[in-house]
């Protein structure tokens, strides 16, 4: 069975299962992997598979509207150079001090593809679900989107050293505490928007109508790829905030952060829009 | 550089590694990576993959006298077979009801080589850490050692049911409650009691006289091995725990769980022995 499928099976059979992070007596917690194959393109610097692979669940903590304390890793690969474990923890230990959590630490695993596990947890009095957006409300978006794709066609390039940069996203641990007390809805948007309007809609039985202008376009992206918008919306891996607000909110919303906050369209009845023409679900399939 | 040598590194960018878990704010935090090639020999079902994984991590919270209260795991697989992903869950499901936490789910990867990351937190308000030992104090082990060791050799003999039953072991988040008010030292057995000791030697600069009699010996592994004693002390993967009390304490630690405490020796100044006899830092390298 396919991803999707089999994320259906466990969410049968474990009942906290469903949103970006599970959620135990106020404290926020989860769990990622990534490995080479799908994550870490070639000439991806181990300091950046350390930033990006604990960003990702630092993430997933932001998307709860959690306050992040703490994450762990373990960095599994074929060997133990000094200089590139060095710069995986560095890296861990510089994207943990970007959010104030704290990295402490994790094992180490001999694996032949270079595959890293972190898991990251946070205090959340009043997470925030998927489950909770209603017609009439404001879909919003932190930072831009197509970062990632643009990261993958520099890679693709060798043009590392931006790539590099574009791949050492800042999770909004910020950005999700200030939505926290207003958003009704929230995941981040690693799988794309597109498929994360999906769940969302899924999850809390409402549409989207998405503004295409409107849409936080990564201003690296233009010269990069021949659809950009296509690319922001659908490829995913950007690790922003995708929440739903009502429209009287927005304003409080973005004076309690730094991180561009942009209204990217209305919540609907249902169906999932741009520009009025349907928004398939497809995106990021890890 | 070898994993310890690695291990060393992280420890010195790190400052809250070096224990079983990290402890943040009262919470115990650990995460581990378990794979085909150096864990799941062939024979091992998903079911007990699941238990034995997250187990892994239930044991690390009760190697510091933490109480477990939620672990979470990423299923990583070629591909997702309903049986299998069904059945790993349910393995994690049983494992964490059998210690009185909650499994609260976790991530799918698709990945060549079966491989499983798992994390857990509990609650330890007064963690016991591995540098705590005295000379004069009494060296307890909980439970049995070498049920691994004939795990192992029972799966090469094709005996693969009983091979799984050993590998689904107890963590003893029971039994390092109950230690956790006496122990000045303890860590859990997985890298075998002889490096344990050589472990918590180092860090609690201390030294172990270990009784050879009284190394609580698995019944099932002296069929299985030429020397069974020998197995049992450095074969590791047992996850059992290694404490160090005060003489007077280990009746009231006895008193306060069903599992077996085993008092296998005494806290020396210096040096690690079996016996008399010098007792080498060898063991499971992972």
């Amino acid at each position: 069975m396919n991803e999707r499928a089999a994320l259906s099976l466990v969410g049968g059979l474990v009942s906290a299962a469903g949103d970006d992070a599970a959620v135990v007596d106020g404290t926020v917690f989860t769990i990622d992997m990534l490995h080479d194959d799908t994550d870490f393109p070639a000439g991806t610097t181990r300091y950046t598979a350390g930033w990006r692979s604990v960003g990702a669940s630092l993430s997933d903590v932001a998307a709860m509207g959690g306050d992040a304390t703490a994450a762990v890793g373990v960095y599994g690969a074929p060997d133990f150079d000094a200089d590139a474990l060095t710069a995986f923890v560095t890296g861990a230990l510089d994207v943990c001090e970007d959010v104030g959590a704290e990295y402490v630490g994790g094992d180490l695993d001999g694996h032949d593809e270079f595959t890293v596990a972190t898991a990251a947890i946070g205090r959340a009095e009043d997470p925030v679900c998927r489950g909770g957006a209603s017609a009439g409300e404001k879909l919003v978006v932190t930072g831009t989107l197509g970062r990632t794709a643009a990261a993958m066609a520099l890679f693709e390039h060798g043009d590392t050293e931006l790539a590099n940069e574009l791949f050492r996203f800042r999770p909004r641990v910020a950005a999700g505490r200030a939505l926290a007390g207003h958003a009704t809805a929230m995941m981040d948007s690693s799988d794309g928007l597109a498929r994360s309007l999906h769940q969302l809609s899924e999850a809390s039985d409402c549409g989207f109508a998405v503004d295409a202008d409107s849409v936080p376009v990564a201003a690296d992206l233009s010269d990069l790829v021949d659809d950009p918008l296509d690319a922001a919306v659908t490829y995913g891996e950007d690790f922003e905030l995708v929440a739903t607000v009502p429209e009287g909110a927005v304003d409080a919303v973005r004076a309690a952060t730094d991180v561009p906050v942009s209204v990217v369209g209305d919540v609907t009845e249902s169906g999932v829009t741009l520009d009025g023409e349907a928004l398939p679900d497809r995106g990021w399939t890890h």
